[in-house]
């Protein structure tokens, strides 16, 4: 639970590692991050300092209030078995961020068909002139770091990711700081 | 309901007009159709002939099969009351895209907020270098048209769309025609 006014701040340790966020209003079942509303809304793909997300119900939930990668994805859903075995096939198979995000939000009512596309923190895809679209190792290093300050009480789902592309298959760690209100203000 | 087999055919028979269309499969409850997915297994934003639209749960769920524009989006989020008054302040506020495919929807037990990413059939949103995204005129002429084959049975909710950016704000009409099973082949 991440409640209004405090400030999450996703932190890459080791460097070229990628975390999935997914958020829902704790008040409102059903209202989510939405990557097509924060499109709508921000006039761009690429996220960063003093851009919002936002819910499928046209709210404001987040902001990014720091950030020193600057390069994020909002286009890919969390990776799962399904697209480990498409884009992996004869390599082992990991219930990927998927499978993590739904094992950390049953507890609190939410199925897996209602995760969303996420915010891929640090997360690095390029897009072609044609449209195209492909997954590159993250430029952040040691000690990156991103900060997201709540509009909403918010039920947040974050994990590292685990997909070879993404982050090279290395399954490195990820960390995370919430701030209180108080502090966020700094 | 659109069966699986059959061909959903949009025709734009004046120009210049999109449809917001949504899907969800008929007999999975939450599960729908995703952009999120769709880029994931299609790696790219420019869905053309032979591209497949995917669901939140790693199933492909229509086929583009023809296409005689070439140009639509699957960013952005139907256009609503919020959407109105976010874009046009001061112009007449209208229920919009989300608000008829709400009604449509409701009989089948679908909430608002369970409305996805809608595929945006002829809608114009070039990505500029830097990622910043712009609604721009449809390139769409009279009788051009986009014929999507459905790979499962599904509820599709299609809509004219009412925003002045993508359209003009005209108000056009948009046709469509279901074609039988046996006609999809030809």
């Amino acid at each position: 639970m991440l409640r209004r006014g405090e400030v999450l701040r996703v932190i890459d340790p080791i460097g070229g590692q990628v975390s999935d966020m997914v958020a829902f209003i704790a008040d409102a079942p059903g209202e989510s991050l939405s990557n097509g509303r924060t499109f709508d809304y921000e006039e761009t793909l690429r996220l960063t300092t003093g851009n919002r997300l936002w819910s499928n119900l046209s709210r404001p939930i987040v902001e990014i209030i720091e950030d020193s990668v600057g390069t994020h994805d909002f286009l890919l859903t969390p990776c799962s078995e399904a697209t480990f075995r498409h884009f992996y096939p004869g390599r082992p198979v990991h219930r990927g961020c998927h499978g993590n995000l739904a094992e950390a939000l049953a507890p609190h009512a939410i199925v897996p068909a209602a995760i969303p596309t996420a915010f891929n923190i640090f997360m690095n895809v390029p897009i072609g002139a044609d449209g195209r679209i492909k997954v590159e190792p993250p430029k952040s290093k040691a000690g990156d770091f991103i900060r997201l300050r709540a509009l909403e009480d918010l039920i947040v789902g974050l994990t590292a990711c685990s997909a070879y592309d993404s982050c090279g298959g290395s399954f490195k760690p990820l960390h995370y700081a919430i701030e209180g209100a108080s502090d966020a203000q700094r």
